[in-house]
């Protein structure tokens, strides 16, 4: 098996509380993998609300069209997730759409519940009909297995080349008792010809409508999962989904709810960051003083996907030439000689030029850690933007050239 | 020295022919590189027509700004070009426009011009001051050494990274006799830090006025020297400066010089690509079937600045997937069931699947190639364009993630 990512939180998968109204199993279906889990299933109790946002390609996958379908569609019965990897029946014609409604009936069936509540989704190999009847076979044994407990297990199946497994949690007291969110996510290792596709399933017992839950996780990606980039690249088949179960209290205001699950999601997404293909560094872009916010975003990701900014990390080389060239392209107003560039604590450009004060060296060394903050501020006015990227190495070439075969 | 690119042109630098009108000399002046020609010296006779397009980065180099300043500038006077390699004098400060203009000053008294007709490129390391004395001090030597056929010199003075010298020519009759057309570039190899920033310089004998000479430079630019990625980053220093002398006849037609211009254009961009940093296959992204050209140019872009695509590629890989997914991320209108996908010859993917007459087999056998074309239809319209890319190998890797001291 691959080495863990060197950017792994400390302490191993952390252990997550059980969230009243969601139970959760895996098996070995051997979908592709052989002797190891590859099929997860989770089930929430009737009332359960469920919100989802998905990639923006528009060549998206199956189980993720049929998802955008079923996700608006009212109902108080209880839903299921079943999730698999080792294939994403992506770009599978119409075989595509019919293996999913397949698998929908199935767990449908051996459910009890309706076919528009089961959410599927698939990762792995494109290209390829999904055997369904692998898992169909399994769904016996996947049901008999359902437990509170089940979640570590659950976030174990549905790993790609993930090298560890991504959970977070957070309590959030109420006037009535505490509310729990519980998430775990995978991505974005890759092995050709795999998507390194996101997916990333969230868990709590709060009572809460629909429209507010889906509301509150619209805004909050934009912040966290939509201001994650490993390449630039942008799977088939990312898919988010949220499930809140309404057995335990409402939260007291919605913002408190939402700064509770923003930091559950934003904890994700760092931790698909950190499992980037080949990744040795964690970078926090942070832009501040554009013009708006949108312009600050556009700097912020045209440094982060920038080729040379990422293998100038690498590199431990505090190459500040290359953010400037980052900035320049990146299509938003920018003043040269009112930009400012630090690294970490390090004021290295400013006035368009290099800082009198700057010292390569000290630079240099602070380029040696593994958690750096590259921030530019424009100088210009309020917008700012953070977007949290890896750096470009060696062995991301190494995984992505590799020949599928 | 590095090592030629394996995807240089055959038969090493072309014979270029003289321009009337137009002298080229080079030294040694050691502005970073030791032993090694650094400066090139153009010279146009009286009456010479100059055109140019540059870098559209908002942290456009000094030399950039005020080359953009004196193009639109009218003027019977002869012009000069004078080129360095090793500093880019981009990011400077104040430093940087003082720079052009000590420059401008000392080439325009050597050459009895006005200043205002001297237009100076700088590439190499940015952030550090230009020390210009050590071209002025040259000067004497340049002007003493100038003559019609050395331009195959003046190609090898403005390299930096690249790996071979760059030159394309050709000749246009007309009902008064034939126009001869001669360019040279350098792009888009690069050391940390320096930008891998494309410079090129075509002259011309036809007489032509300054407004038609512009106009069609910029269209053809659109279509050549802005069609060709090599790792999507952009430099703050890029310029094309097109000198017409009028020395020769006039062309029957607009059209005819298009025609004859824009193959010496992209037959430069061509081998800019093919001497790509670390790049190992030269790679063709047609697309055809968009419901517009941007469309088209939009899908284009996303496959040949996909970092799964290059890689794919330069693991010889026939991994359509990823085309589907950069098809599906580029923000053009595309209808997954209606793609089709062919590597050269062979037709991959079509209705949203694998073609049922595809061999893996045969597609790997092509992807050994040095030379692949990648082409993608959208089935959806009239609207098509190429865009000419090269792989991401280990080779760029090394190149830009070496440490800069």
């Amino acid at each position: 098996m691959t080495k863990v990512s060197p950017l792994a939180p400390k302490g191993g998968f952390p252990p997550l509380p059980a969230i009243d109204g969601a139970r959760f199993s895996h098996v070995q279906a051997g979908v592709r993998y052989a002797g190891r889990p590859d099929v997860m299933l989770a089930t929430l109790c009737p009332g359960a609300r469920i919100a989802g946002v998905f990639t923006r390609s528009s060549t998206r996958a199956a189980p993720v069209l049929d998802c955008q379908e079923k996700i608006g569609l009212a109902s108080d019965a209880g839903a299921a997730f079943l999730v698999n990897s080792g294939n994403a029946n992506a770009f599978t014609g119409k075989n595509g759409a019919e293996t999913v409604a397949a698998l929908s009936r199935a767990v449908a069936a051996a459910l009890d519940l309706p076919a528009t509540r089961v959410f599927t989704s698939s990762t792995g190999v494109i290209g390829e009909p999904l055997a369904h009847e692998r898992i169909t076979s399994k769904l016996n044994e996947l049901v008999a297995g359902l437990s509170e407990g089940g979640i570590e297990g659950a976030a174990r199946a549905i790993m790609t080349t993930d090298t560890y497994a991504k959970g977070s949690w957070v309590q959030l007291q109420t006037a009535n008792g505490p509310i729990t969110i519980a998430g775990i996510a995978k991505g974005s290792g890759m092995v050709a010809p795999d998507m390194a596709t996101m997916l990333v399933y969230i868990f709590t017992d709060a009572d809460i409508e629909q429209p507010q839950l889906q509301e509150t996780l619209s805004e909050l990606t934009a912040r966290t999962f939509n201001r994650i980039t490993v390449d630039s690249d942008t799977s088939t088949s990312d898919t988010l989904l949220l499930a809140a179960t309404g057995k335990g209290p409402q939260p007291d205001t919605l913002v408190d709810f939402q700064e509770a699950l923003g930091k559950v999601m934003l904890d994700l997404a760092h931790q698909v960051v950190r499992d980037g293909e080949g990744a040795s560094k964690f970078v926090e872009v942070r832009v501040t003083g554009a013009a708006d916010e949108a312009d600050a975003e556009k700097v912020a990701r045209s440094i982060a996907n920038s080729p040379l900014v990422k293998t100038a990390i690498a590199g431990e080389d505090p190459n500040w030439g290359r953010v400037v060239m980052a900035v320049g392209k990146s299509g938003a107003v920018a003043d040269r000689d009112r930009l400012s560039i630090s690294f970490g604590p390090i004021l290295v450009a400013e006035n368009g030029w290099v800082s009198p004060e700057y010292s390569e060296e000290k630079a240099a060394a602070y380029m040696k850690g593994q958690d750096l903050v590259i921030h530019t501020d424009l100088g210009l006015g309020e917008g700012s933007a953070t977007v949290w990227t890896c750096d470009l190495t060696h062995d991301y070439i190494t995984i992505n050239a590799d020949y599928r075969s």
